[in-house]
């Protein structure tokens, strides 16, 4: 894809404008397409206001209007998809809604778009399997909202193309995005993730161990704060001496116990510890520890500093 | 508990040494218990150089020397206890060990000193049932350091008495830290927590949809930012128009059928939406989404500078 490339998003709610804030702050002609003539009105306030907030954090230096004058508005699909390179699509989380969209878009767009979507559930499978562009299509699925955090999930059906995924991920890597290519299942990982959390979460309260604000307070003021900047597993890999396979050894057992299981998956842990190497040798733990303990330390004194 | 309290710290391994680099940074007089010689030579170059990174992160501005002069070595017990006020227990999670412990400190702690014990697992229904002092014991369970993380469970067994909640609590939070008043269960709130979600990316890995540095990314490009600051109940009530229950509506289902279930607890659900309109009445959300905004953004630009 071309440095500059020509972005169409479709739908102009937060979402679809949080992108076009992404996409035009790293300097690519984004077209914002939204039918309804009210919410088409809203959009340019609202991403004005998104880049003040940037500016006013450091994020973003470049003059609002400048960003601003690279998105368009148009009412009309055909007109947003005319030259586009990359479509991502936000639309409301509906089948019919999205595949009755996706047969409009396969047809009038360039057989080499790429057409990607940021459901958050419906897969690419359950919307395009039909579609003769099916090999251009993926979801690639971001965290709320993408124009502040990197994670995006890219996830292709068995029909997509390698070539749509590789692009996919070479342009959201470019706008400084953190691309996950991952495999097809209900939820993804982001939402699975958070689910079981509040599963669990949600079952304490049922049985009076802990209140809403109790959990918020134990996981803001321990767990939260190692997430932000190691997530779950480099985390445990820095917490046992020899790395997440002793990890495993020492805490495996009670932790698999406390949801009725004998132990934890025996490939999961060796998988992970593998991958883990393969990021931090055994030799370097150390070293990596001692980043941990400063960044903890700036993390704990940034987050004290913030108003309630 | 008089404002400065004489504070007896049981056992120099990590944990102790961080509970005793809090007590004296505040100002309380330590005892740090610890009988291995090679064990006790090496916690105060330990404690110097949490202190020295807790000042390099701007966390503490008094000299090291003075905070360090405010913690004794002892290797006996009985020495440690005398005139204690309250006791903080970082032995192994070893249930005999434990006991044999408990036995020894109810004889010879004062009536009134408060027995906390740092196990991560083992209930204090468990240890000091039989003890003619068990209402002054209880568990004080830390994040891990807690010289930088400030939550700590305290979950009293049946028979401990309000007074050492309430004295434990008063004390922890007059040295900054955010203790978190729950029941008995296993595990505690933080390590339940800590499993149900290293459960969900286990079985992720174990199904191929996503390797470890894959998880990792996710996590702390999304939900980790929202949760070092928010944890996963203000993030959830925060991200529906009408809070809480109105967030039920709308993923409680979808979420619940992920693990094979209906839908959220009805009970629960309720629960949570209560205690959130304690803290944050409906016709405060928008400006606590503004407040949410803005510190999202100054966190994502903190992260951003810290070295890899």
């Amino acid at each position: 894809m071309a440095e500059t490339a020509r972005i169409a998003i479709i739908g102009g709610g937060f979402i679809g404008r949080s992108w076009a804030t992404l996409f035009a702050q790293h300097g690519h002609e984004v077209v914002l397409q939204e039918p309804n003539a009210t919410s088409r009105a809203a959009m340019f306030p609202a991403i004005r206001a998104s880049i003040d907030q940037m500016a006013e954090a450091g994020l973003i230096t470049e003059a609002a209007g400048d960003v601003l004058d690279r998105i368009t508005s148009v009412s009309d699909l055909a007109a947003a998809l005319d030259g586009a390179d990359y479509v991502q699509e936000n639309v409301p989380e509906d089948l019919e809604v999205k595949r009755a969209l996706y047969r409009d878009m396969d047809r009038l767009a360039d057989d080499t778009t790429v057409l990607a979507s940021s459901s958050s559930s419906i897969t690419c499978e359950q919307v395009c399997s039909e579609l003769a562009g099916r090999e251009r299509c993926l979801v690639a699925h971001p965290a709320n909202p993408p124009h502040l955090l990197r994670a995006v999930e890219v996830v292709p059906a068995a029909f997509t193309s390698e070539t749509t995924v590789e692009r996919t991920v070479s342009l959201l890597s470019g706008v400084g995005q953190v691309p996950v290519v991952i495999g097809e299942i209900d939820g993804f990982v982001m939402n699975r993730l958070q689910a079981a959390l509040a599963r669990e979460a949600l079952a304490l309260v049922s049985a009076g161990i802990a209140d809403a604000d109790a959990i918020d307070s134990v996981v803001k003021h321990s767990l939260g704060l190692r997430w932000a900047f190691m997530g779950p597993f480099e985390t445990m890999d820095l917490n046992a001496p020899g790395g997440f396979e002793d990890y495993a050894l020492r805490y495996g057992v009670p932790f698999a116990r406390l949801f009725g299981e004998d132990r934890w998956p025996v490939g999961a842990v060796a998988s992970v510890h593998a991958s883990r190497r393969k990021a931090c040798h055994l030799d370097e733990l150390d070293d990596r520890r001692n980043w941990r303990d400063r960044s903890l330390a700036a993390l704990v004194r940034h987050v004290r500093q913030q108003k309630r």
